[in-house]
């Protein structure tokens, strides 16, 4: 039996029913091998897309594409089939699977502008390749991130690195104007600085961290996924969000249209229920409602006191699975 | 006591009074095998060693030796000799060929406080593990790194990226006070951002970048010298070759006293000498000073010009590195 | 309020409600100041745990514990609470969340041998430091691991990389036979060639790669938790699973029990459904089986023919779950 | 045509002919934003270079070039210059000086055919991504690497991992009959086993260490010139160092030219002197062949003895290197 594998490019080259290319070059029409290429991606290469105030995302280099997972997934697992359906069904199997290093065989460059404060948090992601826009070499760049009257967030109160809602506009304006101020003064005392003739290493000192820096940053699919999954994610403070949505919905998805369905099927939208959730659940499930109380007692995760059962933090959590399991919470 | 590794070999490997594995199990005690222990540096354990106006690094954990880079080499390379000399040599022979994975078989935590400007160009090394202190979860820290009258250093004119020279003390004086007023006002916004209730995670976006950080940073003895070596060198910035200096000297230099001295000898104080470099100084040293000019000017490093031979910036290098060697440098 | 953050010794360093030790070590004993030890993991230290027929694992050496692990998130989160229960607790919020670096402060080493053709598997997981016994540098280990009569695997006819039941005794034993000689052969003509003078790194060439090899292998638990649940899981090759599982249980379990008690509650044992998984169990949990299908064929789960509703791959997979939640399965 | 790079700043970088990222976007015609191409590199895409007997790599897909590291320099360094001669004196001086991130920005993907042998070396670099074909999965390649018979290489007496002259062809002759023999001998036992239906990943477990295995391989350029820094040397093993050479001499040398010119340059073709080297050159340049006998001595290099100064291994090194500069050897 011979398959074809459309092994990097748009011509093809045979491989034997272990999804292995053949060896029989001598043949083949090895002019037609060409890197793969990615029109969705290509039409908006470079094409800044806009986040927070003056921040940007954009696309500036890539390699590979859904077909290149698929490419590596059959030499891995000898796969050898070829319908669009059975790629997208190999992808998903992998994804599902956690069969993660056909996602490392693609790349991407991107070219990003965001303030200090967050990329602090971006590149706790360490597999990644970075080169940073250097205030050593370079005076800063002259921005910085700037919140609206109606963009100030309250502290939430239950969670200790959340916010929610929003204060009223009077505070708003009056915060907002106050930080316009600091930002100014800021910059003013790094550029009296620099015209004493300090140097720019040391001049940047006292900088706010809002101030805006900008980096290329190259990452594998599978890194990169990992990235969004905790960035995209409700816990993730709202900047970084915004940016690891934007690539997302706006990069990932044209580039690896395949990948980032499965990924947002299996990881995003996804829901993992522990062994504790599960035993509770099945309770549930069966109507046995005492039993699933006494479950979720016995593993800590409620309490019984005189007023009812009081859930912990983790029973909140699962509350909310089931709700979206259609069942209901015994606690609420 | 004499105890024996049995090296994934047949014949086993002696070793000494290390607490290294015993191999012939059989016979061994085995109540005996207990985890690697460095005296030196267990008596510094947690003691934090100063750095800038309020920023220290102290040793909290740590895990192998000199003794253990060893083990691994013999495991891998089978030599099975014992003495210190012996060791010492090895250390040795594994640092000038860039046998690295021995010494990734000894780990350190630290426990560092240092201003966020300075903990960014830190967490560029990817390399170890960190947990950093959360300005989310938590009211950042209330000091931010301040610089003495005499501490203001000047732009290299040089070099972009260095500074050469520090300011007088009366400009000094007057651009430390004001740096006193502009971390003051930070700090007070930042307050009254909490008080109005805004949540940390955004409260937090205008602090200066003089803010001080705290962290648990984990890594192991290749990456750390190879950290070292990057940020204990000239053109380091100031602040984070202190802090270099400081783990190196205090810590490592304790910990790993043979990997310290070889780490020393071999690549702080080593000399790399390019193809052309070699070239050249080959001229140089049998007095051939015409053929030098003639082959620095063919490899692009001087150019020739009425008034004489105008050395580049790599043939400035060279210049240096001839001065080590004891030669005289033909485009002084 | 002073918090007591018990900072990989016993004696135990104050910290603030942050979570993070304070400064005020000047009263501080810092001579009380020592590494984190786990008893229950030193008591066998050294000790070799048998897998397969010759093979063996043990810890050598390792750094922090379920304490570290706390006292890391403490850092980053500023949870400062200190009970038997609240460490418990934090673990297993950071495991439910995949906050994964506080997992990364802790290290161990293990000494290991292992059939080369497992060997091949286990180094394909990258974040570890390894040092292999050289059969450059030195004679290949006398040993392959052999099969027993009653260990030949059939070929699994539905998972190609998978095996179901056993052969016979009768072949079995002929198999065991012809291994026994081939590997004997394959020795024999090594040790002709080493004889001969031929170059160790050569002469091995054709040993098989059943031959046993020995490394140092030291990972951090994090990532040992990641290979665990890749290697231990039915999926994986038989060998391999038998070392993961005696490292999980006999080397993690008294390591990092509680940990160790998370990982297989929230990952060995957890459920995970993708969206289309939680549609149609939410469809059956309501007892609407024949939506539940419809969504299954909407998806390509399944396929209805004829002979009724055919079930591909992932439904059966989902089979599988639905089993687990107590629900029936409506392809089965 | 003229592009422009917005190089992270305010200025803007003029960019030439490569494909780079325009700035000032307002203005710019979008559609010419392509990806960066090497037409050296295109050519030569899916061309497989033959090495060993049945062995070959070749590139598959690639992202990046020359061009791209200087852009990545760029924004890193604000060094806004243009010319050829600068953008080589740019990549010049990243090698020169350890600048290694730049370099990660190209990105190449290999297709490779290598003995388990050689494969088990090279996957000891962790620093890339690989897709390898998988033996429980397929049946196993039927290709295992055979030795000419004038290639059976003697072990090298002074050096416990290298080589040293070849075996007559008599006994070389002999060698590789027999080595003809146990592969076959090796491959039919593995056949049987699959025709008795034993389950692929089990019945390989015997197969020779020489048996042909594929991979995709995919690694950013700094890594892959630390792989061929390391593999093309004289102590890399034979086999491996032919596909290094392969590696560099066909496709980084045709995908980014400066970058390998430089990396011959600085690394492969520069010479590493230690602090005592430096001292004991110093002393023989200037004449002075005692006193760098006598420091030889003190450093452990050499001992004198009756017969006269025995130098150790590392003086063996120096002595090498002191050639190469030109000096004699006062222990030769």
């Amino acid at each position: 039996m011979k398959l074809y594998l459309d092994a990097g490019g748009r011509g093809g080259v045979e491989v034997t029913e272990t999804g292995l290319p053949v060896g029989d070059d001598s043949s083949a029409d090895r002019t037609q091998f060409t890197r793969v290429i990615v029109p969705a991606l290509e039409s908006v290469l470079g094409e800044r897309f806009p986040v927070l105030d003056q921040g940007f995302v954009r696309a500036v280099d890539y390699m590979g594409s859904d077909a290149s997972i698929v490419q590596a997934a059959r030499v891995s697992y000898g796969i050898g089939t070829k319908s669009f359906r059975e790629d997208r069904g190999l992808i998903r199997y992998l994804m599902r699977h956690s069969h993660s290093t056909p996602f490392e065989m693609c790349e991407v460059k991107l070219h990003v502008r965001v303030p200090m404060d967050t990329w602090r948090q971006w590149v706790r992601h360490r597999t990644a390749s970075v080169n940073e826009y250097s205030t050593r070499y370079s005076v800063a760049i002259d921005a910085a991130q700037q919140t609206a009257f109606s963009g100030w967030r309250i502290q939430a109160p239950g969670n200790r690195q959340g916010s929610e809602g929003r204060l009223g506009e009077v505070e708003g304006q009056w915060l907002s104007e106050e930080e316009a101020r600091i930002q100014e003064l800021s910059r003013k005392i790094y550029e009296e600085r620099l015209a004493l003739g300090v140097a720019r290493e040391q001049a940047r000192k006292d900088l706010p961290l809002s101030t805006y820096t900008e980096a290329y940053w190259k990452i594998d699919l599978h890194n990169l996924m990992r990235f969004l999954l905790l960035r995209m994610e409700g816990g993730a403070q709202l900047e970084i969000r915004q940016y690891a949505t934007v690539i997302g919905q706006q990069i990932v998805a044209r580039w690896c249209p395949i990948a980032w369905e499965a990924f947002l099927d299996y990881q995003v939208h996804g829901l993992m229920l522990s062994k504790a959730d599960l035993t509770i659940t099945v309770h549930l499930a069966a109507g046995r409602i005492e039993a699933a109380i006494a479950e979720a007692e016995q593993q800590g995760l409620v309490t019984r006191t005189g007023a009812g059962v009081v859930p912990r933090r983790e029973a909140r959590e699962l509350g909310e699975k089931l709700v979206r399991l259609g069942l209901e919470v015994p606690w609420a």
